[in-house]
């Protein structure tokens, strides 16, 4: 609403009886205008400040790059995150495939479910939220607040100069396959607060943060826009992940799974759950990409790691350090 | 992905193990291509098949018209409401959004959250959701499809010609207000279905599809894009939702109580309920507008009812048909 900026809409109206009583509390509107009423200035921001749309223009020569994703607690994130955790990564993972696209993150919209009106957990997501509006210059463009099952949508819209954006389809056989950093920590995070693997307060504290905030590689995915073949992020497994290049790309790859990149920590797990972590189990959010042998990688803030190289086959072939062959016995999270 | 079509994001990976099992079910791939495979062409979108994100292009002198809403079971809808429906409503109120800004419907993108993967449900769903798409050229570009309480999430976007759209800001004093059709019948449907007013089958039949299947004035919206001043879609009820356009303009209103344009059916009701079904209850979904004196409104194809006018006050006063000023009881819905 305009009074309160934003393109909040508000459409509670189906369940209300006729003669629903107000509550002496915070309103929708109140909370939108106390919690959700920064980083709303953009130049490409026609209309931001609340109607029932908010209106946009694209710089001359872009295009848009579009995604958007769902957290929802007790499937994505559970009381292990803190609020500051969940306004934090539920944006990270939304940045994240902006950021495989070699896309500028520039406009969010922002759906957000709560249970009740919680003010501390309130205060706690738009903290880790508004993070990344810090280090972009993104306008959160609107959204809904609604009552419900805690969970958040977010969507993003990122500019894209035309004619260009890294597709999973461009991966050509011959190409070199590159992640960056490392991979596996956030799992091996999750199996520690499962109680599943110990590790000591010092590596715990390594490995967390992996998990409850990872960093989109935006600056890595623009700088690779005019050298990377094809790019993805991490999400659900390097394995499956690789796959979907692969089969957009209607090539093969050969893997050498010694050569993954593993935080010390990981490095220090036993083979089965380094394997398992590095290959099967997403929430890295690194970059996987292809580059041509003739191409020079850009100098990048994050480390990156040859892993492998795109064949003219159809599936992945997995290689040791002494050349042989393995076998991959599962592949990525599956939902339902 | 891209050999499923359509930037559908998957990022369950935060959860699972890393023994993780997987059932003999359809997966979300399979689901997305069984169910949501279809209207994904437009001449706008560059990469829809599939990827991090969709790309997409502006038409040359247009801007875009961006809104999101959620809709929770047991908030918004509630069993009463075939899949069908919930599929039909969701898009719907987003698109009464768009309607509300003269914009021209182009870009769509689905969260959906779903308990289990119940393909019942997904055949009405996607049944009435699609329903708009063969009314409208749109396309839909992504989305997530992930596991938890039955929510929907749409994002969706417009075109507008560059300088134009209606916003909530341009009512002037001496405009006169109207509404387009009839308002106030969804909150009797809803009163009928909570057993608080009592309606013939006849009646209900006619009052229960505007709960269930609202109409976004798509077509009426763009074609006042050059003659209303200001606008608004009714979602919170033609009390508040006027009020947003009053405050925006910083102008006052007088509202002809008796000049409300309601059903046979809500005419048929007591004073009371007529009176607060009208003013206070959302969901309706029509469009309220403002229009300079001497502007002639375009032939539209919905009825159009002048319910007031623009003052130089700063809020809303009720008169009735003899000329009395009437006292507001109550507003809006509100949430929290």
């Amino acid at each position: 609403m305009l009074f309160l900026g934003q393109n909040w809409s508000i459409n509670f109206g189906t369940m209300p009886t006729i003669n629903e009583k107000k509550q002496n509390t915070m309103n929708e509107f109140e909370l939108i205008k106390t919690y959700f009423h920064q980083f709303r200035e953009h130049e490409s921001v026609l209309v931001g400040n609340g109607d029932d749309c908010a209106i946009l223009q694209l710089p001359k020569d872009y295009g848009i790059a579009m995604s958007m994703d769902t957290l929802v607690h007790g499937v994505h994130f559970d009381d292990h995150f803190s609020a500051e955790d969940v306004g934090y990564k539920a944006l990270a993972v939304n940045l994240s495939d902006l950021a495989a696209m070699g896309a500028i993150p520039a406009w969010v919209m922002l759906s957000l479910t709560l249970p009740t009106l919680d003010e501390k957990f309130l205060q706690g997501f738009q903290k880790g939220f508004f993070t990344h509006f810090k280090k972009y210059p993104m306008a959160l463009i609107g959204g809904d607040i609604t009552k419900g099952p805690l969970s958040i949508t977010i969507q993003i819209s990122g500019f894209m100069p035309k004619n260009k954006g890294v597709l999973r389809s461009g991966a050509q056989p011959g190409d070199k396959i590159y992640v960056t950093n490392t991979i596996g920590d956030a799992v091996l995070a999750l199996l520690y607060l499962q109680n599943k693997v110990t590790l000591t307060a010092k590596e715990s504290a390594m490995v967390l943060p992996k998990l409850y905030r990872p960093t989109p590689r935006i600056d890595e995915g623009m700088k690779l826009l005019d050298t990377a073949s094809s790019m993805i992020d991490i999400s659900d497994g390097l394995y499956g992940d690789l796959t979907h290049i692969l089969s957009a790309s209607h090539v093969g790859a050969n893997l050498f799974i010694d050569e993954l990149p593993l935080s010390c920590v990981l490095t220090g797990q036993p083979e089965s759950i380094k394997r398992s972590a590095a290959l099967h189990c997403g929430d890295s959010y690194e970059l996987c990409f292809t580059v041509p042998k003739n191409k020079k990688i850009p100098a990048l803030d994050s480390m990156v790691t040859c892993i492998g190289e795109i064949t003219t086959g159809s599936h992945i072939t997995l290689y040791d350090k002494h050349g042989c062959q393995q076998i991959v016995s599962n592949e990525s999270y599956r939902h339902f």
